[in-house]
């Protein structure tokens, strides 16, 4: 019998006459999207027409809220007073969850972006805003957050649906979080190593860490990126390898249901 | 018997650290807020402040979605594909639905605002891709257009709700439009002519033009303006001599609800 | 003995994470660059690594200001008042002219983008708020505008040095505009066709309209486009022939300089 | 005889519709405007209006940068690649300097606005690129930054003429810097006391701190707020106690040149 587990990705990040992406392969292969809401990429009618695309794949629908910074791509760290950052959430929620109506669906999700989504994983007062901000705006959505990260304890004690996700291509430190970018062995290149990653994460029901060691926690998304040459390829591999190893791609909202 | 009759204004049009208005005070006069959606004016941390107050002041919450153009207020003309403009409209509604669900309120119109509504009151197609934009986003809100205009007319097309609003400090053509600015005597300044003017309108039952002849059509609401020095005390003067005289001011949804 | 002629090109055209044209095959093309400021595309440190990259192919400087449009990319028709504009545009004009300066370079001509170009070249007083814009921020600057366009006219009553220039792949029609594009035979694709209706043109000296008539004009430079695939290759190819036909690429203030 | 003094204050901050400042009333008390570039305030129209009203006023022109942040004012710390901060305030002195030369006059100082110059302050590395886009865009204006401040510092080691600032309304701890907002007695209230302050620290050559010890450094311009209710009034009073003192107020040109 099949388990399920999520793969997801950051989608329509192309904006005005500027294209980003494989939006239209990664959508064969991801079963729920982030999609960006105009503070870091995405325009009213790129986000309109990444509704339309997903749901017609059958991929289920998130919020990819942003700072404000859209020369930057949101990968800029910045610093605002929680009422403000708070209200800025709720804003890009809500765009984007009129433009799931209008194309007949609904939003299931909310996913931070960028400098605001890292964060919020190591600042357990900028997560509690987010947090806030997502129950604020539709406390039936799930916050979906880096397992054991403090914007995922945020969301649980926010009362939230927390969808847990790893990245397949990145290290972890013993304490759970990634190895910075600029460490060696930081993040995987290899196609083989990685998915021999994903599937010891996933076997273990944990994060494992650089020494092997693993830490408990809910595995409920795998993260998969879209932005480098090859990207749509490689998360194809993966999926397959993860069917045949008896895992079934679900959305964010299935897999959470289906928890034992 | 009081008949119901709504006062509206543009409202929540400060930005960052510039104020604009006078929110406290008008939320005291009309029933129905027109709240900027941050493409003209507004910012999140504004439009939900002004959505808490406006419902502490049991004020209805209206979108009033503008073309992107905050440096020009909205009231520079712009031209636009119909599918962005639908996109433009629907991102907006959105946010602000948004941040009305957050402070336990619910959006019940949409207005326009600047040169986007005055180029929809004259351009049959920029109005049924408004309309088609509300709809879309929310089949119940209300279009709240003026009286006559081609705007009016798509709302109805599109079987929307639609209100109709007359500019109590405006004079009309014979065709129901309002006489240009520049032409003498377009704007009535003297009160006590700009109150008799509201008055002859709601007892006829349609525009009143300046030849003195009426054009029949439903009158639902009067549309207040805010940015003018001493323009809350005069909507206040305004209220007070249509309660004297038999109109009881309500929000837009009890104004449709039990209309003839 | 060679006769000097411009090609001139939109370069710079990115912005933050999103890359748009063949810039590096384009600048061994042209000889002339205009450079976007910001407002429909490049951002500050676009333009600066446009700036070098075009000094070291050794051509020329030009600001490409826009409306504020960076999601329509300036093509979307505006209004705006004149002073406005006029500040608009000497804004654009001195933000690229720094640029240069940090380079070691100098701004040596200004062509307007887009949508501002079009409706200059067509309204007479927008071109004299445009050219009342660059005589104020540098009167020593060329105006580069369409041959027999109300721009180019505006720009010798201001008495700035103007360039005019000629699409390589436009018709044209008897009043010395272009057809419009959604006309049939507006656009030539044929290379071959398009290589000899820009060689008639230079040896007519005027523009040649599609009825084969003459009207006579300086014609300094030549328009090449780079936002389609294989344009920088097309370019390359019309460059070697009007070599071979005797005519010297040359940037635009020797063409100017060296006018019998 | 006289000393020359210079007083600076930030104008220029309206946007669009939204006025803010007493710009007309501070131009008759300070010599030097610091007039923002678009970024966190002021439009191309504001900063041309600006430059005019500052130049018949006979006081000299800065450029006050800011980070992209116009929502927040400028006021929220942000983090961004050297290259690209470098750019950014390269684009905004130039976009001033046109505007400055469109009205017949010329930028004479630079002063990096709110978050921006705080972070410079603190941040060697952050104040070096400022520095060296000042001198990028032109090496012969004047960087005006806190005295002792790191971007005090970074402009003399890149070889800029620099001017140093004091807070007439701010206490300094025992390194120079300024006590925090935060603590008690961070912001001098009382006029007489600060005027105190200000001749205390001119007369001593140096930082005055709170335990009434001296830093010596050189005092070449004291920062005059005028963003809170009666600022201009007690800028005037200011001035007058300074002129009855024997110092003369002098643009930063001026104060610079006639330094012992």
């Amino acid at each position: 019998m099949s388990r399920p587990i999520n793969l997801n990705a950051d989608l329509g990040e192309s904006f005005g006459p500027w294209k980003m992406g494989e939006d239209e392969a990664l959508l064969q292969v991801v079963a729920s999207a982030n999609i960006a809401c105009g503070f870091h990429a995405g325009d009213p009618l790129v986000m309109r027409r990444t509704v339309r695309t997903a749901l017609d794949a059958g991929v289920s629908l998130g919020a990819h809220p942003s700072w404000p910074d859209l020369q930057g791509f949101g990968r800029r760290p910045l610093t605002m007073a929680p009422a403000e950052l708070e209200a800025l959430v709720i804003y890009q929620i809500g765009a984007l969850a009129a433009m799931a109506a209008a194309e007949g669906g609904r939003l299931t999700h909310v996913k931070p972006h960028g400098a605001l989504n890292n964060q919020a994983c190591e600042d357990a007062a900028l997560a509690e805003t987010i947090a806030r901000a997502v129950k604020a705006a539709d406390s039936t959505l799930i916050l979906l957050a880096p397992a054991l990260s403090e914007l995922h304890k945020a969301g649980e004690r926010a009362g939230l649906p927390v969808a847990a996700e790893i990245f397949a291509d990145r290290a972890y430190t013993e304490a759970g979080t990634l190895v910075p970018r600029n460490q060696p062995g930081a993040v995987i290149h290899d196609h083989a190593a990685l998915t021999v990653h994903v599937l010891r994460m996933l076997e273990a029901g944990g994060i494992v860490t650089v020494s092997g060691r693993t830490l408990p926690c809910p595995v409920d998304s795998i993260c998969v990126h879209g932005d480098t040459p090859g990207a749509a390829d490689n998360a194809r591999r993966l999926r397959a390898t993860l069917e045949a190893e008896g895992w079934h791609i679900a959305p964010l909202p299935e897999v959470l249901e289906t928890r034992p």
